[in-house]
């Protein structure tokens, strides 16, 4: 028998996340049915708006209950195959969970490149080339609509989506201003991943900074928090801009979301503003345009995929905890096995 | 000498409007210089959307001050002219302001047919081909885009705008629900104006109510009040849908505006809506192609502009609190003189 190790959500969360709400358990490793491959995984992404499902409310991450194996996409080989289009030793990504061995029909799992992008680490599958990179380009392209010299505004601009927006904001001739918590992350932006600006929201004089750094105003913002920064740009929107509504970090980590930001509708009015959520699911017969051009960005070294990485399975819980408090810089992946 | 009658802001709102934030007083009618015309008040009109630049903050509306000749739009006739193309006699329509007679520069003001529209009156250029039949055009099939067979929901219905939009929504073939205040006035809109349904957001049941008017989910939320029909709207929203941010006057009549609607942004990407502010004055260009069409509509007996007339400019300030009380249905017109 091969063991399986699974974490399960033990019980749902009031107020903020804990490792506690998580539990260890092993099991017998599943075996493949008729056109079923069994995964072995190597690495898991974490994403915040995993949070969201555990409010137990409509979400687009579903609703997770006690008792389940956490839920979230992974790298994994193909260890044992039923269906010839997946064989034995395939490199994969696949909705695994938070658990060493899934299984999956054949036709639901995705064959990636050994490569993993010009970076060689099959991780880059979760981040660049994963759900992040995709919603990153899509969101940034087809919602936000940048055009050169515009200024463009990342709210959580270090984290798995920001920090690819900005970077993407810049090649398309963009002055980009990052708002991130901490002079670490904000000396990231501006010294590594080539951000124009770079304001620390847990600094005293956040406003007066944030201020400063948009003197032209917002032509657009790439909202991933909601909340107070939300409030903020909404201020400082230049006519006919864009809010590019992609996710609501602020609000996941509670069971009572706060009221939406006061200048809704008001100040959208007053600055024939547009303010547009997408999931980056409805994109899916063009990722292989995104995947081409990010391929091409990464290879020529404008497009730089930051990963942040926590060792062995066992540390997701602690991994999730820690990226809700805003620990990550690029995409948090939790490493299973090699 | 001509007199002239003029209310004037007494004193800014604290809390709500009340007449006695308004003064009348008497002062000599102003003589026109080159260029200028001398225009004599026939009718005001009174929109909600005047409220908020009562608020002193930042409003499309500008900053009125106490002192001032309370604003707004009227139909005048040209009583002295010094130029050419704005003859003694010209039907004009010009930011006269609540009061007997104003001086305009004579490119400034703009001369209507004497007609006004099909229904022969004047102050029918305060409405339908005013900005109110211009705000519900440009904002249902511009900001919208309506197609035949969706549901459009309207709050404010049986207000100024509202029941314009309903209307014209009605012509593009979709299956129209309004929001108001009060029975008669959602029997007026199913029995009069064509809506399909109309709730009344003062019943107890409301809540109940606005769901079974919806078994389809909202395509359009032509929203005119904010607060909390926009709540309700966010929850029902079709995947892909539209919100037009037209007005907030369920947050003018108060110097505290509420904070914005829970469900922003995280519904708007869950459901992955649009939610878009304009302002009537970016389509100035194309006004004479909704003109062209209004008129169309009107002599087609397809439109039914509705006008709530109060008779006397004394009456102004009792009407414009009675307006922000909902007491309107369609355009709100103190008429002046004959």
């Amino acid at each position: 028998m091969t063991e399986n190790r699974q974490i399960i959500i033990d019980s749902l969360p009031k107020g903020r996340l804990e490792p506690g709400n998580y539990a260890l358990r092993t099991v017998e490793a599943p075996v493949p049915g008729d056109g079923e491959v069994l995964c072995r995984t190597l690495a898991i992404t974490i994403g915040a708006g995993q949070r969201a499902g555990l409010q137990g409310s409509a979400s687009y991450a579903g609703a997770p209950r006690a008792g389940m194996v956490m839920g979230g996409t992974a790298v994994a080989r193909v260890e044992a195959s039923n269906d010839g289009g997946a064989p034995v030793g395939s490199l994969v990504v696949c909705p695994a969970g938070w658990q060493d061995y899934s299984v999956h029909q054949a036709a639901k799992v995705r064959i990636v490149d050994e490569r993993g992008g010009s970076g060689g680490d099959p991780a880059h599958h979760l981040g660049v080339y994963g759900t992040n990179g995709l919603t990153a380009y899509f969101g940034l392209f087809d919602v936000g609509e940048p055009r050169e010299g515009q200024t463009v505004l990342v709210s959580a601009a270090a984290g798995s989506v920001g920090h690819l927006v900005g970077q993407m904001a810049k090649i398309a001739g963009c002055r980009v201003v990052g708002v991130a918590g901490g002079e670490a992350k904000c000396r990231l932006l501006t010294e590594e991943l080539g951000f124009d600006a770079a304001v620390d929201y847990k600094s005293p004089n956040f406003r007066l900074e944030f201020k400063e750094a948009l003197p032209e105003r917002i032509d657009i913002y790439f909202d991933n928090t909601g909340g107070e920064v939300l409030g903020g740009a909404l201020r400082r929107m230049k006519v006919g801009g864009r809010i590019v509504c992609c996710g609501v970090v602020s609000q996941y980590d509670t069971s009572n979301p706060a009221p939406g930001p006061r200048g809704v509708p008001g100040l959208l009015i007053n600055f024939r503003v547009r303010m547009e959520g997408f999931l980056v699911f409805d994109y899916a017969k063009r990722y292989p345009e995104a995947w081409g051009r990010m391929r091409e960005w990464v290879e020529a070294g404008k497009l730089v995929p930051k990963q942040d990485v926590f060792e062995g399975l066992e540390k997701a819980p602690e991994a999730f905890v820690d990226l809700l408090a805003g620990g990550n810089v690029g995409t948090r992946i939790v490493r299973v096995a090699s």
